[in-house]
């Protein structure tokens, strides 16, 4: 199991090219083997920030997602769109809670 | 559509008593009208941060939860065990990606 939040941080006037590339790179890492869930959130009150909620079979299958092509072609091109790094956090063990 | 990611940071030598706790507030929780996703997650890497990522089904139905019996109890005993104040972040808007 490996759940995955990161947060990217887009410059407010290249989110609409920034949304773009996201459902890109979202339809291709659906069909990623070992890919549980790749939602991606927005919030009104913080412009720019877009947060991607990330549930993986094991760490393997994130892994080949990122080596995987769409991935290695996205993602720079998204973070070239970017005010700031972006943060993530991994978490590797779940308490409680599936419905 | 409501996404909560929620980051308690539990003192370390309070982690048994708070996730028991957790695990009363979760089974309760996941029966709350509106919950669509309740899950408790912890990384080994910081010990005593515990990640709540949360789906409800509109605020009105979050609102209800922070409400109930359950919650108004259980959180502030959850809070009393914390090294410091929660995070939380709340989410309006999905992009796109469910799976």
């Amino acid at each position: 199991m490996l759940r995955i939040i990161a947060k990217n941080f887009i410059k407010p006037e290249q989110t609409a090219k920034a949304e773009s590339l996201f459902r890109e790179l979202i339809a291709a890492s659906l069909e990623d083997s070992g890919c549980l869930e790749y939602r991606l959130h927005k919030d009104a009150a913080e412009p720019g920030l877009y947060v991607f909620i990330e549930e993986w079979a094991d760490r393997e299958s994130h892994a080949k997602h990122e080596a995987s092509e769409h991935f290695k072609r996205l993602f720079p091109q998204i973070g070239a769109l970017a005010a700031k790094p972006g943060e993530a956090l991994f978490l590797h063990d779940e308490v409680k809670g599936k419905k």
